[in-house]
C-alpha cells in the first residue's frame, strides 16, 4: 500500500511542508470578493487567516481528490478539466446538466429562498428563514456543481451567477468563522449545543461549504469560499472544540465533515484538520445519544468499532468516504480492516443490483441483511452517490478494479435514473418496483429537502475526473465513452488517450495513445466484472489474460499512434438474486452491459400488465434476447425483447389467499420489452418493474 | 337486516325506554365503593348524576356486546357465563390466563408504576408519573380481563385485587368528570387541547375506562366504574364538547371512545352518546391536522369517506368496530357500504394469512395493497384482537359464517401467537418470519407500552362469549371446543348444548342439543371455509347441504338428546399467496383445520438452516403429511412433517447476485417438520417462517 515509486515519490516529497511550517497571516486575507458588514453594523469584518497552501500541484491541475500526496493512495486522481468527453452517452446527461438542471435549480433555490437565507444575515434580504436546517447544504452543493462545470471549461457564464451568490455566503459568516443561516437569531442559542449537534446538520452544511470551496477554488483558483472555510475550521472549530478537558466535545450529527476535513488537509497539509476529522471518525464519550442514535447517525462510536452497515443510508455511505478518505492519510490497519469489513457488508447482503442503497424509508435506513424490498426501496439518489464516492476511495486506496465495478453500477444506474432524461425532474427514492396507483410521484422538481437533485448535479458536472487514474506505474482506465485524456504520466511524460465507442450500447472500444514521447509504462486496461468474454488487441495483436472484475495490465513502451482495442462481450444477463433476498425468490433481473433493464407497462401489449408477466427461460440459462436500438425512445436506447408469458386475470387470483395448485397459472405467450433501468418513469406514469418473475411452464 | 321475529320484536319493545325517559338523579350515586376526596381537601366529591339504566337483559346477562335491542344486529350475543369451555385446547390456554398472567401482569403494572399513577393522585402514592401517556389505558384492560374471568366465575378472588384498585381509579377522577394521570399537575393545561386530542390518547384511555366499567358491571353488578364512566361521558364530554358553536371540537385520535360510547348507549338508552359516537366517526372539521395525520389515526373525516384501510392498524381496527357498533344502531346505509369496503380491503390485499393485519413498523400501519413482508411483519397482537372485535361485529349485523372464518383465523393464530405458553410472556408484533441473528427479542414480559398483554389477557377471558348467538330463527353455533352451553332461545325456552371434541386437533365434533322442552328452531352450524369437505348428520342420520365458508341451518324440532355428528376433513393443506404479495412467490404455507403451520429450525434435521430449504410438491397439488400428535411438546399439538429439499451452501449462494442458471441448485431430501405457528418461540431462540419455498426438482 506504501507508495514506492522512485520517480513520484521525489517528486511530492519536495513539496511537502510540514504542518508546523504553516502561518497564520492576520489581515491577510483576500477580500477581494467585497465581503461586506451586516447593516446592522454590530458586526465587525472577521479577523482571520490566510492559510498558506501546501498545494501540488497548483489549484488547476487538482482531481476531484488531490490525493497526490497521500501515502496511502495507490492511485491518484487526473483533473476533471484533462478529460474531455466527446458526443456519446455521458455527454447528453452532462449537457442538459450544464444547460437545464443546474440553472433550473439555481432559479428554485433562489425561489424557495434558500439564497435568501443568505442575504437576510446580510441585509440584503427581509425574507424569513425557509428550509429545514440543511438548507445551507443545498446551495453548497450546487455552487459545488457549478464549479465542476467550470472546471470543464463548461459553460463559463455560469459563474457570474455563482460568483454572486459566492459573495452573499461569506458576507453571510459571522466573525468568529460560524456560518449557518438557520442557527441565527432565535435559533442562536442552540448553536453547536448537543441537541443542534445531533440533528442540527451545522456540521454537515460546512462539510458541504468546504466541498464547494475547494470545488471552486480548483475552478477558478479563487480562494473566497476556501478562506471562509479555513476560516471556520481553523478559527472557530479548532480553538473550541475536540478532545481534551478545554475544549467542547463534537458529534458529527451527519458524517460529511469528516471527508471535507481530510481534503482541507490535503490543500493546506495543517495536521489539525486531518486529526480533527479522525476525532470525529473515533466519537467524543462525553456526548451521549440515544444507543439507536448511533446507528441512525452512523457516529459517535468509533468508526473501527462499526460490523456492518447501518441506520441513515447516506450518513453511513458518507462516513465511509470519510473514514476511507483518513485512512488514504494515515493508514490506520484498524480503519482499513473496518472499511473491507463494511464493503464486503454491503456488496454480499446491502446493495441493491443498481448499485442503490438503503432499504428502508423508515430512517431513509439499511435494513437488515437481505432486506431488499423493490417497490419499497428507499434508494435515495444521495446514498446511491455516496456509494460511488466511497468506492472511489477505495479504488484510490487499492487499484483493485471490483471497486471500479461497483462505481459504474451506481454510476449508470442508481444514480443515473435519478434525474430525468430533459434535466429537470428528480427522484429522491429510486425504487426497484413502481405503481403509479399508489399516488407516489416520483420525480419531482423541487423537494423541500432537496439533497439528491443539487447532488446530482455536481457527480454529473464531475464524472470526467472518474475516467482515469495514474499510478506509479501507469494509467488506469476506470470509465468507457468517447473522450480525450490529456495529462501526464507521473513522471512528468505528456499523455493522451482517446476513446472511441458507442458505450454502453456497444461492448467495442478504441483506444489510442499518444505519449509525448516512447516511453514504457503500464495501461491497465478496466476489464468490467458484468462481462464474461473480453477481447484485447494492441495495434491489431491479440492479447491474452483479459479476467473480467480485473485490470488487464498492458506494460510495454507505448509510443503515439499505438492503439489497444477491446471487445466486450455485452450479452445481455439474466441476474439472480440470493434466495434470502425474498421479494425476488424465482424473479430474475436483466442486466446488459453495465445497463440494468427493466419493464415498463407502457412497452408492453395491449392488455398485459406487469403483474401478470413472466419470463419464459424454459431450460436455458442464457438469455434470448432481441435488441433494437430506437434512436428518438428516451433519448436513444437499445430496447431488449424477450419471450413471456401473460397470465390471465382468474377469480382465484384475484383472492389473497388460495390453496396451492400443481398446474401452472393459464397463460399465453407474450414479447416483453425491457428499457433501461436509468431511463424510467420518463414519460406517462406507469408501472415498473426489475425483477421478473420465471414462468414455471 | 331488520329484526322481524315476532317474539323477540315483542319481548324487546316491551322493556325498551325511549331516551326521553332517562332521568337524572343528582347526588343519586352509589358510592359504596368508598370514593375518598383527595388528601389535599381542595377538590369536592363529584356531583354526579346516577342514570338509570334501560338495560335488557340484566347486567348478569348481557353478553360482550349487549345488542339485544340493535335494530340492526342479525345475531345477538349470548353471556360469558353462559358457556363453559370444558378440557381443551382453549382451557389450557384460559386457565394459564387466569392463573398467571393476570396475576403476573397486575405485579407488572404495579411494579412498574401504572397503578401508581392513580394513587398519586389521591394522596396514596408520592411516585412520581410513569409510562406513556395511555398507561392509564393498560389498568383499564387488565381490569376487563379480571371482570371477564369473573364473568365466568373463575378465580374470584381476583375480584379482591380488582376492587382495590377500582376504589382508587374512581376516587383519581376529577370533580367535573375528568380522568387522566398524565395531564394533571404540570400537564393538566394541556388536557383536551387539540395536541393532547391528537396525541394524548384522552378519549382512547376513556373509552377503555368504559369497556372496562362494561365488562365489570356486567361481571359483578356494581356500578362504581360504569357510573364514573358515565359522569365522564355526561358530565364533563357532553356538555363541553361536539358539534355547534357553543361546545369545541372533538378528535378521536385513537379510536376507542367510538365502540365504547355505543356500549354505553346501549345500557343506557342514551342517544346523545350514540350521537356523541357518530360525531366522533365523521370527524369535527373546525380540527385541522396535517393530511397524513387523517390517515395515520384513522378519524377526524368522516369515516364514510374511507375507501381502504390505511395508517395505523389498530386506530384502523377499532374504528371500524366503533363504525359497525354505531351502524348497529342506526343502519345508516353509508355505514354499511364503507364497512363492507374495507372489510373487502382487508380480505383481499392488507390481511396476513394468520388473521394478523399491519404490514409497517414504522406507523404501525398498514402498508401499500398486498405489502405484506414476513420478517419485517409488524402484525401487532392488539390490532389482530381489533380484527376478531370487527368481525364479531360483522357477525353479528349479518350472520354470515365469513366473518366467522375471519375470527376464528385470527383468534387461532395472530392472536394467540401474542402470549406464551406459560402464559407470562408476549408479543407485540407477530412476524411470520423471523431470525434471532438479528438481536430481536419477540416474546417479553414487560413493554413500556404494555397495550397488547392485557388486550390478549381480556380476550381469552371473554372467549366464551365468541361462542354462540342466538337469533330469532334459533341458535348459531361458531366455536368449536370441548364445551357447555346453558342459556335460552330468544323465545325464551332453556337450551342446553354441549360440544364433544378434539378440536382444533381433529375434525370430529359431537353437539348434544337439550332445549327445555321439544321446539323448533333452526341450529345454525357452522361449517369453516378452510375445510373442502364436511360430513353432518343429525341422530345418527347424514344431512346434505353443508358447505365450507357457509353456516348449515338445521331447522327442526328438537328434543333433548337429539345429537348432531360433524366431521371436518381437516387435512393439511397448502395455500399459496396472490403473486402480488411479492415475498411470498413461489412459497406456500401450511395449514391444518384453523391452524397456520410453520417452521422452526430447532425442528428440522441437525445442519439443515430454514434459508435453505424447499418442499418438495412434484406434481401434487394436495399435501403429503405424516401427522403426529405430541403429547408433552408445547403444550401438546400436532406436527407435521414432509418431504423437502435442504440446498447446500454453495459459492454462488454466497454472493449477493450471480448468473441465473436453469440448473437446479444441488440438494438433499430431507423430512421438514412444522408446528402450529401460535406455538412459535416458545423454546429457544430459533429461525421461524411461515411461508416456505417450493422446490424447483
Amino acid at each position: 500500500m506504501s507508495n514506492t515509486q522512485g520517480f513520484s515519490r521525489r517528486q511530492f516529497v519536495s513539496s511537502a511542508i510540514s504542518a508546523a511550517a504553516i502561518s497564520c497571516l492576520p489581515n491577510g486575507r483576500d477580500l477581494f470578493t467585497g465581503t461586506t458588514a451586516p447593516k446592522s453594523g454590530t458586526r465587525e469584518i472577521a479577523q482571520q487567516s490566510s492559510v498558506v497552501l501546501t498545494i501540488t500541484p497548483s489549484w488547476r491541475d487538482q482531481g476531484i481528490l488531490n490525493v497526490t500526496k497521500s501515502p496511502y493512495a495507490k492511485l491518484r486522481n487526473v483533473p476533471v478539466h484533462a478529460v474531455t468527453i466527446g458526443n456519446g452517452f455521458w455527454a447528453q446527461r452532462r449537457e442538459i446538466n450544464v444547460h437545464k438542471s443546474i440553472p433550473s435549480m439555481g432559479k428554485l433555490l433562489e425561489a424557495n429562498g434558500r439564497v435568501d437565507n443568505f442575504r437576510r444575515l446580510i441585509g440584503k434580504s427581509t425574507a424569513a428563514q425557509r428550509g429545514p436546517v440543511y438548507s445551507d447544504s443545498d446551495v453548497y452543493k450546487w455552487t459545488e456543481a457549478v464549479a465542476f462545470a467550470l472546471q470543464s471549461g463548461e459553460r463559463p457564464e455560469l459563474r457570474t451567477a455563482a460568483d454572486k451568490i459566492v459573495k452573499d455566503i461569506v458576507a453571510a459568516q459571522q466573525p468568529n468563522g460560524y456560518l449557518n443561516t438557520y442557527y441565527v437569531g432565535d435559533h442562536a442559542s442552540q448553536r453547536m449545543e448537543p441537541k443542534a449537534q445531533q440533528w442540527g446538520h451545522e456540521l454537515y452544511n460546512m462539510g458541504h461549504f468546504l466541498q464547494s470551496a475547494t470545488a471552486y477554488y480548483r475552478a477558478t483558483g479563487d480562494r473566497t469560499l476556501l478562506d471562509a472555510g479555513i476560516h471556520f475550521v481553523n478559527d472557530f472549530l479548532l480553538p473550541n472544540f475536540g478532545p481534551g478537558p478545554d475544549k467542547k466535545p463534537l458529534f458529527s450529527g451527519h458524517p460529511e465533515m469528516e471527508l471535507a476535513l481530510v481534503e482541507l488537509y490535503r490543500m493546506t497539509g495543517d495536521k489539525r484538520q486531518l486529526d480533527l476529522a479522525g476525532y470525529l471518525l473515533r466519537g467524543d464519550s462525553r456526548i451521549h445519544v440515544q444507543p439507536r442514535d448511533y446507528v441512525y447517525h452512523f457516529c459517535g462510536t468509533p468508526f473501527t468499532s462499526r460490523t456492518h452497515l447501518e441506520g441513515h443510508a447516506v450518513r453511513a455511505m458518507y462516513a465511509c468516504c470519510g473514514a476511507t478518505d483518513y485512512y488514504l492519510e494515515t493508514g490506520d490497519p484498524a480503519y482499513w480492516k473496518t472499511l473491507n469489513v463494511l464493503w464486503k457488508d454491503l456488496v454480499s447482503s446491502q446493495m441493491y443490483v443498481t448499485g442503490g442503497v438503503g432499504a428502508r424509508s423508515d430512517g431513509e435506513a439499511f435494513g437488515d441483511p437481505y432486506e431488499l424490498p423493490n417497490a419499497r426501496a428507499y434508494g435515495e439518489s444521495c446514498a446511491a452517490i455516496g456509494n460511488m464516492m466511497w468506492n472511489w476511495r477505495m479504488l484510490a486506496a487499492t487499484g483493485e478494479a471490483r471497486f471500479a465495478d461497483l462505481l459504474e453500477r451506481a454510476l449508470y444506474n442508481g444514480i443515473n435514473s435519478g434525474m430525468s432524461l430533459d434535466g429537470t425532474l428528480y427522484c429522491y427514492r429510486n425504487p426497484l418496483a413502481f405503481d403509479p396507483s399508489g399516488g407516489d410521484k416520483i420525480r419531482n422538481e423541487w423537494y423541500d429537502t432537496t439533497c439528491c437533485p443539487p447532488n446530482l448535479e455536481r457527480t454529473l458536472a464531475s464524472l470526467p475526473g472518474y475516467f482515469y487514474s495514474t499510478s506509479g506505474d501507469g494509467i488506469y482506465l476506470h470509465l468507457f465513452d468517447n473522450s480525450e485524456l490529456d495529462w501526464h504520466l507521473e513522471n512528468g511524460v505528456g499523455l493522451k488517450v482517446r476513446q472511441k465507442t458507442n458505450y454502453p450500447w456497444d461492448g467495442s472500444v478504441e483506444i489510442s495513445l499518444a505519449p509525448a514521447e516512447p516511453t514504457e509504462f503500464t495501461f491497465f486496461l478496466r476489464i468490467p466484472g458484468w462481462t464474461d468474454n473480453a477481447e484485447v488487441g494492441v495495434n491489431g495483436k491479440a492479447l491474452a489474460g483479459a479476467t473480467p472484475g480485473q485490470y488487464l495490465p498492458i506494460r510495454r513502451r507505448w509510443s503515439a499512434a499505438d492503439v489497444i482495442r477491446v471487445q466486450f462481450n455485452m450479452t445481455p444477463q439474466f441476474l439472480e438474486a440470493n434466495p434470502q433476498v425474498v421479494e425476488n425468490n424465482g424473479r430474475v433481473a436483466v442486466q446488459r452491459g453495465p445497463l440494468v433493464y427493466c419493464l415498463e407497462q407502457i412497452d408492453q401489449p395491449e392488455g398485459v400488465t406487469l403483474k401478470d408477466v413472466a419470463l419464459n427461460l424454459g431450460a436455458k440459462s442464457s438469455a434470448q434476447f432481441q435488441e433494437e436500438f430506437h434512436k428518438d425512445l428516451l433519448g436513444g436506447i437499445i430496447l431488449l425483447r424477450h419471450a413471456g408469458a401473460a397470465y390471465g386475470e382468474s377469480a382465484e387470483h384475484n383472492s389473497l389467499y388460495f390453496r396451492y395448485s400443481a398446474e401452472p397459472r393459464k397463460s399465453r405467450p407474450v414479447s416483453l420489452t425491457f428499457i433501461p433501468y436509468y431511463a424510467w418513469a420518463n414519460r406517462t406514469a406507469t408501472p415498473m418493474q426489475v425483477w421478473t418473475p420465471i414462468s414455471r411452464a
